[in-house]
């Protein structure tokens, strides 16, 4: 039996899958996730398709992300013994200005992918020792690679531009966006379900703890609401979303804080954690319900409104809004607050629905559906592992034709 | 016959006027402005209310904001001898967090503005030059203060903060916001000739060489595109409008350059001018229409309906939208662009009304009404100067709650 192993690595977890391929779609038959990496008490968490919970505790700690993928392929090796894995599908944050699919990972490509470490210095090069480690693990496997910024290709220029010289441009200053895999998946799953929606100009929410919006016309990505790095936009768990450039160079030239000093500040002590001083968790913000949860939860909230106002000028009106992410998918407070107020964009929330975590949460009447979908990056990262092994028979990326707007 | 004078300091220019008091407004009986302050080609210009022109080149060049307030002084004592100055009022850009109305300059004040340069490094220290200069000059006359930030005071907490830990918000990052005299103007000009309009839902878009907009419920500011400095938002003649912080660290760690560096080339190098590589003056870039050019105006255009879009969202729909400033007044062309294709908000232009600078652009059944009204930040600067002197002649401002928005 053929398999594809995916991984999928963020700031301190990694997410992983075993997939078989005996239909006509990859399906996972373990998933599952290490927490904690880089604390004193790491967790593999992973449940099996026929209802098995492995995993547990590692009382010793799990120092990076490599000792990680280790501790996961030693799990799959010994609960799966006759997997046999053609190919390992890899989720990279950055594949530059011009990857919009999947590669294979070669010494070239791979060489070239590092040359983008300093777009994602956070990031980039943890996903590619994983990838190396991968290869040690499984030499004649295909190792492939999905990224993150390559959905949003489709952009138009003035979405990837910022107003600055245009040899910045050229030297890579651009808004990529990200969450790429999680907006392919609903992007297939309405061209599925939904096809006329699909057809239409949705407005993807992705939020978790990392969070963005994104334009969709034909269930391509016209714009978004990440731009260079995966700061801008909406506010997150721990990053601050969107901010005045000029706060930079204050606390630069006036508060004589440091590069390093700001990255930490932006990246990991703001968002909802840093408005509530208390957690980087919606459900822990929802559940203290002290004034500065409060506050952090109505930011938050607020920010959304506004971006999704300005992706529907993007796409020049609205036929669809889709929550997905850990956020989207379960926080009835937070989907009843970007869309209570909203019936001047043709939104009616249906608030029973919303409360029951319906798949269609607006009314009948609504003129602008509202869905709520689980997003599956792990089973596009497996569709696309797949596709370059079986070329023929995982053709589940859609094909079509570019967006034109002006 | 008592006068004031009002002084506008840009970052190149120093724009007057001489307004007399008889009335019950502000009679402007001379305005002028001073152009290239800093080359050696400067010049200004005036024109009186009875039709003289007055001013021309200055061959010597005028070095700084200092002497070209001497310069105008000189122009108006000499050209109006009888003109009795009981009150100056001068545009400062930044008020602080708590300033909401125009106050009377003191030691004390001054001193208090001082402290608000590290906001402002580039405008507030030659604004406060200029106050002391003309104190000196007119010892006897009040001195005012009106600022670019007071109008944006009844912001709501959401609008005011960043996703940052609060500690930041109390030293005093927030956005601000600025453009404030021109949006008081056009609210007070609202609140007389649209009295309905001016109650609901209004976008403000200041369109010149510093461009940004606002979002106005009952004459009041609720939210807007600029923030902590007068570089967010929309892109502008030289600056760049909204930027992913972490093109700055990226700019600082990754290219070496200094916070210097950044700040030259994110105002001064930027916006349209960055972009086009020729001019930062849209009536430039519309005539060459070279593709670098009709790029700039894409993107100046395409930002603007997204943020349109977002303060529509923050108002909960929109009533009726005014373009404003330099662009704003007098291109046919933005107007179109903007405006063109926002028939899902409401917005239906009448084309030849919108050639003719007609002052509504709408068609009769547009649900959102398109307006074009000059502003006029001279006769705002001398109301609120000429309040201080005869307190109860001049209450043109409006007093009307903060709105109430969640």
């Amino acid at each position: 039996m053929t398999h594809v192993v995916t991984l999928n690595a963020g700031s301190s977890s990694l997410k992983f899958g075993l997939f078989t391929l005996q239909s006509d779609d990859p399906v996972a038959i373990c998933t599952g996730v290490v927490d904690r990496i880089g604390s004193e008490e790491a967790h593999i968490g992973a449940k099996t398709s026929d209802g098995r919970v492995l995993g547990g505790a590692v009382p010793e700690g799990i120092p990076d992300h490599l000792e990680a993928m280790n501790h996961v392929l030693d799990l799959l090796a010994q609960q799966f013994p006759g997997a046999e894995i053609v190919a390992v599908g890899h989720r990279i944050v950055h594949g530059g200005p011009d990857r919009d699919r999947p590669i294979l990972l070669t010494p070239d490509s791979l060489q070239a992918l590092e040359g983008l470490s300093p777009f994602a210095p956070l990031h980039q090069p943890y996903n590619l020792q994983g990838v190396r480690a991968a290869i040690r693990r499984f030499p004649d496997a295909a190792q492939v690679a999905c990224f993150d910024t390559a959905f949003h290709r489709s952009h138009p220029w003035v979405n990837d531009t910022f107003a600055l010289p245009p040899e910045y441009y050229e030297m890579g200053v651009r808004r990529y966006g990200f969450h790429g895999l999680s907006y392919e998946y609903i992007a297939n799953h309405l061209a599925k379900t939904a096809p006329l929606l699909h057809g239409g100009r949705v407005i993807v929410a992705h939020l978790g703890n990392g969070a963005s919006m994104c334009g969709m016309i034909n269930g391509r990505s016209v714009g978004s609401s990440m731009g260079f790095t995966a700061l801008d936009g909406l506010p997150m768990g721990t990053r601050c979303g969107q901010l005045d450039p000029g706060v930079v160079l204050y606390l630069m030239e006036q508060k004589g804080m440091s590069a390093e000093e700001i990255t930490e500040l932006l990246y990991r002590k703001s968002g909802l954690l840093g408005l509530s001083g208390l957690s980087n968790d919606m459900r822990t913000l929802e559940q203290v319900g002290t004034g500065a949860a409060r506050r952090a939860i109505s930011y938050f909230n607020f920010r959304a409104r506004r971006e999704l106002g300005a992706l529907a000028a993007v796409l020049g009106g609205l036929d669809a809004v889709v929550f997905t992410g850990g956020i989207g998918e379960n926080s009835v407070l937070v989907r009843e607050r970007i869309c209570g107020s909203m019936g001047w964009l043709g939104i009616e929330l249906d608030h029973d629905a919303n409360t029951d975590h319906a798949r269609i949460i607006s009314t009948p009447l609504s003129r602008v559906q509202v869905m709520v979908i689980p997003t599956n990056e792990e089973l596009v990262i497996a569709r696309a592992a797949a596709r370059f092994v079986y070329p023929e028979m995982y053709q589940g990326q859609l094909d079509t034709a570019a967006p034109d707007i002006a």
